[in-house]
Order: structure tokens, then sequence, then C-alpha cells
């Protein structure tokens, strides 16, 4: 398995010409695109509209360049937020069989799969997490991975709007649907891959008991889709890619530590590094460090805009690099306040 | 000369407990106070009475504990917007005769001056520019100070206000209007400082031409005054403070090593930095090591508020402290996108 | 009983010149003032310290016209959010005895009430629900009311801050605190007044069954205390007063006939009205007549904010003055997107 | 000449689901549209990508029923901003040759244009000015008009982003160019109209001389084109139309005697409104009917955002319905914190 990545600055949501200068110049194959995780400018909450925008403007391009059904098999992951100095691009994530005589070494393969769709009522339930951990298992079989070579999964999850809301009685906000979406996703990682077992979870674990955590799921949710979109990176001895994964844990939204050392897990300098992958919140004990800060009473901003902003300026502070991926909203998906982190370098 | 600086949190704009807790403890003698500069957790922008309130709060505070007069004399300068992990306090600057046999050793001095009230149209102007001049080398002999030892020069300045703007027949925004105060105060530093020649000074460079810049000037904006009010920190050998202070220029949002090279700079361990005092801005190119941000043309959020958050979260992920004072704006305060840096250190 | 009403516009939170003025002037004893009702320019959500500012700004400025006991019986409501047309004001209410031989008429009484402070756990519950009801009866009795005459009852409440969430294990925010706080305190009002009996209303009621509301209650929600203060208004013969007062309730955002209505229910003419005062909330089912609305789910504006600039708007177009008192959230306070609306006039 | 208008409900910027149940069912033939005005739930500033999302989804929906060339001519034009009660929607406008023997009668044509595209630095200047102007007359030919019964002329027009700045050597903002752009192409119209003589106006004049304005322009920016898209309503002879349009002014936001005073005009029931076309802004005067208002200074939520909201929920009061299309930023479009305002009715 050959394994490719391309990160792409893009100038707005429905830029394509960053992709198609690549694809024109014969640089990457529109047929062995499996997946496509961006990062875009909207406020990465209830009405950003950038993510589905960006879907779109792909699908539309890529609908040219290939078979109706080869288009549908693509896994589209738009994170709204470029806050601070967050750049917005695309990561393009190609597969395809190994050349003839690729010489294989240690390093980068990737699973895809998509679950059905959740009714608004099974959103944040305990049914998503089931059905969130059976897909990816499959996608871990799909990328002949073991569970303790996983160093990330991204998930893109629904939320319910407040138009579904009434229907099912809900007294949430579309905005606290996110995170219920996001936190039961993480949990069916989590679930998966052993981090945690069945009978430490109960329904009102989720979004409640913020012990249990994975520590590399990633999960972004989005008003454009019904069903969970996911995808598993981690290293296997068949592939054939010049990249590497690792991961770590932010322990704290200001964990610079954790970013260096995340780099050095994948025995590569910081020049190498590709792109880093990050979650990001508002500690939600109103402290960081031992200092009070205010990003959960400001009213004007979302809390998730400023962590992001936060974490995105620590990591691109390090690697010099403000094109980076850090999401918001870190339900489930490392320590309270801090987040997973992984890092693709070439090798 | 003897400078003392007590850093304090605060739960709110108007939480006087904490600096009553070192009064009461006979820490701190309300008589020695020259200056209190704050972050309060505004939006920084036009309409953060944040500023204020903290000020009011101080003064009926300090107003029981000093005579009138003594009370009228401190500078209180108050910097709105604490985004992301910085965190809400006061730094009490106190100034006292040493006492003696104090032992003089190189370190921290300070002096302090106020200009006269500007009126509307002179705000961001070349009197104000010129006036400003004036008081700040007022406070530098002050402070017995020689310019090239000065590393710091706070000044906070008055605002436009929408109600005044029509007097003056003013097409800018009260926002703009910011800007050109602080712009044309930090001119006023670097003209003091001899960093820029008078006969590179034409009316319309200010807010323009941004090769002219202080590597030491920090001037922020407020709602709440009409003169200037101005301290300078510096190094001399007759200082008998524990303190030593030193300052550097960020080049960029992301230049950690600015933040490293500071605080060497002053001959101290990370482990001893008190406070660092940074200016920030959203860089006006668009770009951040060469990769498109999004902060200039974010209609949701004001660029200033981005940018502290930015600089806030590089300069506390190098001292693993937030509660450091990141001012947003820095027009002809440093180089465009980065500013100036200082840092206090016990010495 | 002698109620007159003083409504003076602000130029900012601490901006006392208005009343300073009035009082100067002789047309306002300040020992007579029993209440002062403002609104105020800040965000009217969790970090709007422009409420806590002006009353800060008020006391100080009435403790030096005052004793100190004198001083601390007045009530203080400030309500933040002048979103739209809406003008910053204070309404001053005074009450003094009878002059002799004054006539007697049809026309405005007033009374007043504080309760304890409530706990963290205690805001938004069934505690605070009878507490708040036993001091609107204390306060109708204060003025000489019956129950059928009393047109407005507006309660200052208080709000769970996030550094108090964590010692209780609130999973709830800050903002949907002050929700619950005003929620609970409106039901105080609806029971006080047997507009619900004590067997309809149960602790899961509390903000979630809308259908059970008072149609006179008004409830702001403020960091700045942690007791409920509480006026009453309503007409009664024994008052000597020029004014009159009238409610009636809208049963959605646009229900300008209800504005017309509450006027001529005081038997005034428009141009006779002195202030309106109302409540306002995005429709929770998403739609206002029939059409979809999208502040519920948008997440760069409290929807609050809005709630307040569209009824503000509708409110002022009928009365031609934008100076009125709209306020935000209001749960159990009129129907859902709906609210009580009162009017002040000159009779 | 045949026109006629749906106004349509739309979920979301890129929901098609209304416009295609009016197709499916044969109520509207899509080679007869000629222009679709649209209101979208963004911010309406420069970062509002839902217009562009929303054009992008008609396009790709129409260029399904359509022949390439046909589907080109649609003019397009989305304005970003559904604050308070506004109701995301589409005005789909069509155009057809009279049936044989349709009675003709005094009622609605149209003409539509396009300018050639614009350089960053013709935005808002004289150019475009003039060239906006040849374009609304000849629009006005089109339709069969004399200017004098000419009561909509709505144009969408390009804005100047950061990226584009620094080439321009522009000191002004992205949010700067949209009133710079808006204004011109306001004038454009004026000077088409014949409302400005040539002689009056100078390129200093341009969102400067509020003075001058027109009565019938409607101008939204965005940052999805390089032209100017237009159209032109009117009322002629030669219509075989069942709808009538007319025009007025608003001389302040809360004038809501306009809103009556357009619908008498139509000589039409407020019943029989179909759509009213409105313009709006927060008054640069800081006064709102002689009293504060605190749009300009709000830093948290952009003015033109307030202004909508207001507006909006003035004419949504007086015609109870929330679906109405208010679009924000009225330079040289009314007079100032004013705005032109057109009605639609069915006759």
């Amino acid at each position: 398995m050959h394994i490719d990545l391309h990160k792409i600055p893009q100038a707005s949501p429905d830029d394509i010409s960053g992709l198609d200068a690549i694809i024109t110049a014969g640089k990457l194959k529109p047929a062995e695109i499996i997946a496509i995780l961006g990062k875009t400018e909207g406020n990465g909450c209830v009405n950003d509209f950038t993510r589905g925008f960006a879907t779109q403007s792909l699908k539309l391009y890529l609908g040219r360049h290939l078979e109706a059904e080869a288009a549908q098999q693509i896994i589209y992951i738009m994170s709204g937020g470029t806050e601070g100095v967050l750049s917005p691009h695309i990561n393009v994530f190609t597969r395809r069989d190994d050349l003839p005589n690729a010489p294989k070494r240690w390093g980068l393969v990737m699973g895809t799969q998509r679950t059905r769709a959740f009714s608004a009522e099974e959103i944040g339930s305990m049914v998503m997490v089931e059905t969130v951990a059976q897909s990816v298992r499959a996608a871990i079989q799909e990328a002949g991975l073991t569970p303790e070579h996983v160093h990330f999964v991204q998930i893109k999850c629904p939320l319910v709007q407040s138009s579904q809301k009434k229907q099912i009685g809900s007294t949430h906000s579309s905005y606290q649907s996110m995170a219920d979406s996001r936190g039961a996703s993480a949990l069916g990682v989590a679930l998966a891959l052993g981090e945690i077992q069945p009978s430490q979870l109960q329904p009102e674990s989720i979004c409640r008991d913020f012990s249990l955590y994975s520590k590399v799921a990633s999960t972004s949710a989005g008003v454009e889709l019904q069903t969970c979109e996911i995808f598993v990176l981690g290293n296997a001895a068949h592939s054939t890619s010049d990249l590497i994964v690792g991961h770590d844990v932010m322990q704290h939204a200001l964990d610079s530590e954790a970013v260096n050392r995340v780099i050095a897990s994948t025995g590569q300098l910081v020049d190498q590094v590709v792109n880093v992958f990050a979650k990001a919140e508002a500690d939600p004990s109103g402290l960081v460090l031992g200092r009070r800060h205010t990003m959960l009473d400001d009213s004007d901003i979302s809390h998730t805009r400023m962590a992001r902003a936060v974490v995105g300026s620590v990591i691109a502070s390090v690697v010099q690099d403000p094109m980076v991926y850090v999401s918001g909203g870190s339900e489930h998906q490392g320590p309270p306040g801090g987040g997973p982190i992984a890092v693709i370098a070439t090798q």
C-alpha cells in the first residue's frame, strides 16, 4: 500500500486552483484520492457553511475527472475555523497499489469507512458510539493495521440543527449537539482501539465523564452530512510510503513539549514535518497552568474559536508553519483542556 | 531609586481583592505606587468599558488609602483584551527612595509623565507626536536614564468616539482613530529616543509609512482619557531594585526565538521572568511566514483580538505562564506584523 | 404615595451627568430614589461588565448625596444590551409621601424588595422560585396593591460563573445559568400573582415547560449580585402620581398590535408614553410568523442580542422613540417567542 | 413583456429544494429565469461565503436544466445577512414573451445588464460610477422603461480583498472597499436616472458627500464577482404582468410611515405584497430620532448587521412577514441613516 499526502493552500473555500495545478502537472491522480481533510475559514460552529461550500466545490471539480462512483468513494472532511494564524488548506490523501518492486518499510498506511446515516435522536447517543466503533474497526482492518499502531482517527460527524430539535423535543442547542456528536464519535474510537472497555461506558458518560478519552481520535461536527465519515492513519510494515505518522497528547493548550515530542517520535526533524493534526478546547476548569482564562465566559466569541487560535499558535510557533490542522472541541479526545496531536513527516 | 513590581490576578475588572491582600499584609505601600498597568477582559476595541471600570475600581480603593493628591499622581493604564489564554491581571509598580545602605547595582529604574489633554482633531496628528516626544524625554530624565538604556515605553492614549467624529468632520471610524492615536504616540517615542529623525517624519507618515517604528514603544488607546499617560522603564547604575529589564523585537507573530532572546538578554533564566510585555498585530501583508491568514478578512472578530490571542499563546508557551501582558495594534511599534517585546526578571 | 419617573440618557455606562443635572436643578431629590432601572450598552450576556460599571458609578455618585444607609436601600437593576436602535438610559423611580391635599386618583404605585443571597446550587431551582415569590408578595403589599392591578414586576437575578460551576459540578454553561435564573425568578412572580398554581409547578418545569409563564414578569441576570432585587409596578386608588401603567403580552417578536394595545390600555395617546418595558427572545421554534429565522443557529452573535434588536425596533417604530427598555431572555415571561410588555404614560 | 416573481424559502444557502419543487410542478420554466435575488444567512461582510455557495448551488442545479449559454445569462445577486427576523430566501424573476392576446396593463417590466470586470484600483472610483451608469441606461432601454418609471435598480458589485490590497497600495480595509464599491455603484444609478447631474459629481464625492444619492438604487458587494450585475424594475404600459412595483424613501431606520406609503403607492393592500426590497444603514450621525445608538461603536458586531436587523424588523412588523429583502450599507442610496424601499405587489 502506497499512501501520499499533498498539502494544498486554499485562497477561499471554493478555491480548487491549487489542486488543479497539481493534477494538471501529473503529480496527483484523481482516481487515487481516498480522502480530503481540510481547514476552511468559517466559524467552525453551527452556521459555518464554508465546510459545505468547500466540499461541494471539490466534488464539482473532481466529478469532472472521475467516474461518478469513484467520486462518491472519497471521504471529504472539512473542519471549520482558521482563527489566528491558522491557514486554510486541504490535505489530499492518495492510495495506490504498490509499484512493482517498490521497497517496503515501516511507514504510513490508511483506511477509510462511512457509517450509516444517523437520526437526530441518535446523534450523541450510545448507538452512535457503537456504530462508530464498528466502522473504525473496519477501517483499521482495511488499512492492514493493528490497534497499537494506529496514530490518528479522523471523523466527520453530523449535528442536530435547530429545525430538527423541535421534532425530537431536545432542550439542547445546536451548538451543544456538535459537542455531543464529537464526544460520542470519539468514544467510538476509544472503544474500537481498546482505550476504554465497554464496561466503563454508560450512556450518561457521554460529554460528562471526561476521564474517558481517546488519545488518537479527532472528530469534527458539521451541518453538511448525516453519516460519520472516518479515516484511520497508522504505520505498518507493508507500507511503501515516504511518510510516517506519530502521535502524542497535549496535556494543556500550552504544551509545546508535546509538540516537540510527537515530532521526535517520528524519528524525523522539524523540517520534515508535512503537517500536524491536533485538537483544541478551552480548558473546562477555567484555568490554564493555574491562571484564569476568559474563553468560557466570553459571550462574543465562541470558546472553540479561541481554543483553535491558541493551539494553532503554539504548534505553528514550534514548526514555524501556520498551515497546520487544528480542530476545535475535543470532548473525549485527550484529557480535559488538552487533546491528541499527530504528525506526518517525510522519512 | 528602588522600583518594585507586583503582578496581581484579577477575577473581574473591579476585583481589588488581590491588591488589598498585599497591602493589608504590609507588602506594598499605597503611597509608593506610581503606575498600574493592567490587562482587562473586554474586547480591547472601542466599546471596551472594562478598562474604565478597572480604573474606577482601583481609584476608588486607593482613594481610601491615599491623600487625594497622591492618588491623582498614579498612572493607570488598562489595556483591554485577554483573548485566548491571556489572564486578566494588574502590574503595580512602586517607587521609593533607597533605604540607607541599600546596595546599588545595574537594574530597573522608572519615570512617569502625563501629557496635556488632546482635542479630537489632534488625536493621531503631528501635534500629538511631538507632544508625546516631549513628555517621553521628561520621563526618561525623571528616571535618570540615558536613551540607549530605555527598554520599554508604555503609553495610554485617547481615541475619537463616534459622537465626536461629526464635530471634526472625520470620515474615519472610531476603530481607526484608535490606530491613529496608537501610531502617533509610538512615533513620539521613536522621536524622543532618536530611533527616527525629525526629518524622516511627515504628517502623512502616520499610520502609512510603517518602515518608521520604535523598538520599545507600547501604546494602547482607550475611551476613558483625553491625555496620554506615559511610563518609561530602563536599567541604570543608580538602581537598588532586584529587577532588570530587557527588550527585543518580534519580527512576526510566531517569532518564539525573540521571546527566548529577550529573556536571555536580561541574563536570567525563564523561571525568573516576572512578566513579559509585548505588542501584537495581524500582519498587514495578509501572510504569516508566507502563509495566508484570515484575520483581516474576518468581519465577525476584530483582528486585534485575534492578534493578541496568537502572540499571547506564543509567549505563554515559552514562559509557561499565560499571565503575560500582550496588547493589540502595533502601528509604528516594531515592524509590520511584529512588535516590541520586553521582559522584567528578578536578578 | 407619590411615584415619579425620570428617563435619563447615558453617554456611557459611567455617565452620571444627566442625573446630576436634574438633581442640581432641584427636580429630583436623591433621598426619594427607590429604584434605578437601566439599559447599558454591553452584550447583555455573561461577560457584560457595563452593568456593574453603571451600578458602581451611580452608587459612587449617590453616595455623595445620601446617608450610607439610605444609599443602600436603592434597588439598582441594569439590563445589558442596546442592540440596534435601543438607546442607553436609566429610569430613576422616586417615591415620596403625599403632599398635603395632593389629589388622589387611579395611578402608579410601587413596591421594592430584596431576597437573601442565593448559592450557586440554588440559582435556577425551586428554592429560588419560592424565595422570589415570597419577596414579590411583600413588594405588592408594600405598594398597597392587589395582585390583579400589578402590571410589571422587574427582577435582577444572579448567574453562575464558570469559576463557580466546577464547585457545584454543573455541566451547564454560564450562559445557560442566566436562562435558569431568569426562568426561576419569573416563575416566582407567576406563583406570587396566582398566574400559576403551586400544584402546576415541578422542579423539572423550570426552563422546560414554557406553557407556564407570567404576563408581567421581566427578569434580567447579571454577574454583579447574588440576591434578587425586585420592584413591582401597578395602579391603585391611593396614588397621587401623574403616571399610569398598563401591560399586555406580545405573542411574537413582530406583534406591533400588542404595542398599540398596551398604550391604549393606559387610556393615553402615544405621545404621552414615558417608557415601554418589554422582554424579547428568539422564538425557540425557529420560526417567526411561519418563516425560518437564523438567530438560534448564528454562532457569531448571541440570539438574545438579536432578539433585543428586533423587539426594540418594533416598539421604537410604534412609539417613534428608540429610548425604550427591552431586555433579553424571556424564559417563563410571556409565551415562547413573545413576552410581556408594559407602558408607563403621563395621564 | 411578462415578468413573474417567485419568492422561495431556503433552508440553507445550498437548498434548491423549493426551486426544484416549483420547476418540477411546471410552475416555473428554467429557460425564462432572468435574475435571482437572494438573501443568504452569512454575515453580509467580507468573509461571507454563503453568497458564493448559494450562487454555485443555483448554477449547479440550473446547469442541469438549461443550455450552458442560457444558464450564463442569468443574473445572480445574493445579499448576505438575515439578522433578526429576516428569513433566507430567493426571488426568482422570470421574463417571457407575451402570450397571444395577453391583455396589457400598467405593470412590472424588467431589464438586466452586466458590466465588464473591474480591476481592484477601479472599485469605488469614477470609472466605476460611469461604467455602471452606462449599463443601467442599457438595462432601462432593454426593459422599455422611461427613467421616471424606474422604481428599483439592484446591483451586485465586487470588493477588494486583503490579498489584492497590497498590490494597489490601499490603506483601506476590505470592509471599507465594500462601502466604496456600493457607493460608486449607487452613484452610477443616480447618474443614469438623472437624480444627480455629472457636474455635481467629483471623484472625492464618493463615500464622502452623502447629500448625493439615488432614491431607487440598492447595491450589495460580494467577494464572488469582479463585474457589476444589474437589474432594473419599473412599470410600463407594455407589461402583461400581474405585478406592480412602487418605491419610496425611508428617512430613518424607524420610518414605518414610509413602509405604509410605498405599499399604498402600488394601489394595493398589504396582503397583496409579494416582497419588500429595502436598504439599511446605521445612522452615521450616531443618532436615530435624536437618541444615541451604539451600532457604530460596537466592535463585536458589524453595524451593517445591526442595521439590517432593525430595518428588517420594522418592515416585517408592518407587512407581518419576515421574509423580506433588506440589504445593508446604503452609501448614496437614500439619505444618510435612511434608504430606498420598493414593493412588488400583486394587482
